[in-house]
């Protein structure tokens, strides 16, 4: 087990009615005038930003708006908040929507407090040194931001997709999760979620660090429980427990604790930024293409970790069978469940007929060098192959 | 799923060698002067008090010490030490050692900032407003004191041994983790801890809250990770690895997060601290003849959450058996388990022949009203009868 540092000191207020809380949440973070943040249509037809807005004016809160964030959060509306921020003075960020609007709501807060442009934190020229405080109010299990210190942003004029970590900063204050916020996604924005959910953890899984069985174990736990779920979700949209159970693991399978003392990969996340970016595919829908065929490639290298995946969360019965076998089973069993959800399998299924595999692999390492990835490390040569195997 | 309220703010800083930033942290922490607090002399002969002396030192940290903790610590320590924090103005608490001496560090930092006897607290005359500031160099994993917001005091005078719970103002503000320091635990204690952790998530994990399953699959994992690497520490003392993964297990099992969304159950730990409090038995053992006593009566009455965790976790074959057989081959693998480590398993080879079992159940319902305990209420029949049947 290699040294390590774990801190999630978010608070979570999950269950029914709990959106409710967000004025009284804000004021004791500390919040005097706060900029609420959000995407699309969706929290305006359900109610909820009027629900938002009514428990801030009960606490008499002053706040702004910024809606429109895009899924694949995109760099220009950061800028816009960021202005809001400074003209408006506010202290205070509210993103209530789902990762996209979450890590729109991080990059505010960071670069509102930063003299440069926000983007050098993403592309490396700076660190984030300061943010405003962030409070969530969830609507998408998926991308694991209400409890992570993470953000995901798309700078359209370059095209990259990159991804910034700083959990000393931009750990949301609290996270508010009501599963019933959930019922009106739709399947395949539901599927796509818990696809992403799942490769976080696999990101973690999937190491070279040996003896972390404590680790390992969690991990598997929160993977089975994702795959009971699941099913029940889909068939149900509106079926409380499942979707609760869903939430809370969305937010386990990335705010650190089942990636404890070992070193990460992420090579798979790296290879779906690049889908993201070239063709606005759904992230979580890119992951389950791409991720069954990095792990094919991958385990031809480095099989031990997919065996044990296979055996002790995928069902595989190891009986009668080499060890390609049960890994070949495995990767097919996670192959069938996530088409069982509705998800795409394959860049053909994901409506990529041609895809640009040379474009995807230059962009790829051009933004993340070469090698990527840790469990086996990739070179050009190895991502062509996985895209390749992605068709 | 009940709705619920997590937050785990404590820093962790885990792995070889981290008792030497404890300076460091404290002064991040806004320390300016520095109580440590301590038990027996094993912190002293095995230098780690010399260490944490030096790292203090180090950042020119004024500090004073606190020695004498004993096992099922006592009030008066508590009382001696609200004293020094008075007259020497302390304004940072810092237990070096295991859950015994973590919980007085608690007690003197609540009961330093309250205007009447800290002993309020503990009867329920009086709730934990606010606390100094506490950070943890851990020796002893077991209590899971280090990551969570409660603490345990024993008062001499009236023979009570009662449980605190502010998960507000009591959770560690850094707590430092390094298995090294595990190594020369003894055996006996080893075991002991395992114990106790083990209980802490069966606490949680006998409820009848429904719809929990992620809760489930993570007190599972949890528990299958002690259960394969307890053996090891056992056998090999100075396993780097095994310590690790226990190390981190104890925290786990006790900071909240096998709990999420149900009600818990705690009569085992009610139970047991009688026991502590009339024969001085060590906490962990004690717990290893209480709870598969608990189990075994309780599980006639409501028998289902004792199935799962025959079949997930003791490794049960359901083949054949009915419900009461499968059961009955758990708490057997149960306390076959805990014996193979060394711990007693009755209440005879924990080395009181004769238990006053009228005194115990006595004591336990005058101390915890009636009913105790969730999962199966219990009233005198019934925690007499467990009483008996751990003989």
């Amino acid at each position: 087990m290699e040294n390590f540092v774990f801190c999630s000191p978010t608070n979570f207020i999950f269950g029914r009615g709990t959106e409710n809380q967000v004025g009284k949440l804000c004021k004791e973070n500390g919040a005097t005038r706060v900029l609420i943040v959000y995407g699309g249509g969706s929290v305006v037809r359900s109610g909820l930003l009027d629900r938002v807005r009514t428990a801030l004016t009960d606490e008499n809160m002053p706040f702004g708006e910024l809606g429109g964030v895009k899924p694949n959060p995109e760099d220009d509306l950061v800028r816009i908040g960021i202005e809001m921020v400074h003209a408006e003075n506010f202290d205070f960020i509210l993103p209530v929507g789902g990762g996209s609007t979450i890590d729109t709501a991080k990059a505010i807060a960071a670069g509102a407090l930063y003299d440069g442009d926000f983007w050098d934190f993403y592309t490396g020229k700076a660190t984030v040194q300061k943010a405003l405080p962030v409070g969530v109010v969830l609507t998408i299990p998926a991308a694991g931001s209400e409890g992570s210190g993470n953000t995901v942003i798309t700078n359209i004029a370059t095209k990259q997709k990159i991804s910034l970590r700083c959990p000393e900063h931009l750990r949301p204050q609290f996270s508010i999760l009501n599963p019933e916020l959930t019922f009106t996604l739709p399947a395949y924005q539901t599927a796509s979620g818990i696809c992403d959910m799942m490769v976080h953890i696999f990101e973690r899984y999937f190491t070279n660090t040996t003896e972390t069985g404590i680790t390992d174990r969690i991990a598997e736990g929160v993977l089975l429980s994702i795959m009971e779920e699941a099913p029940k979700v889909i068939a149900n949209p509106s079926d409380y427990d499942a979707r609760a159970n869903i939430m809370w693991a969305g937010m386990l399978a990335h705010n650190g604790i089942c990636g404890t003392g070992r070193v990460e990969d992420w090579a798979s996340h790296f290879m779906e930024h690049e889908l993201s970016s070239l063709y606005g595919v759904t992230h979580g829908a890119g992951l389950a293409v791409v991720f069954p065929a990095w792990l094919t490639v991958v385990s031809r290298i480095n099989p031990h970790r997919a065996k044990q995946l296979a055996l002790r969360v995928l069902h595989v019965s190891a009986e009668g069978k080499t060890d390609e076998e049960i890994i070949a089973e495995g990767i097919a069993r996670l192959r069938q469940f996530w088409h069982s959800l509705g998800l795409p399998i394959t860049l053909k299924e994901l409506g990529i007929e041609n895809p640009d595999i040379d474009a995807l692999v230059r962009n790829l390492h051009i933004t993340k060098g070469e090698p990527i990835g840790n469990y086996v490390k990739l070179d050009r040569s190895l991502t062509k192959e996985i895209y390749e195997e992605a068709r």
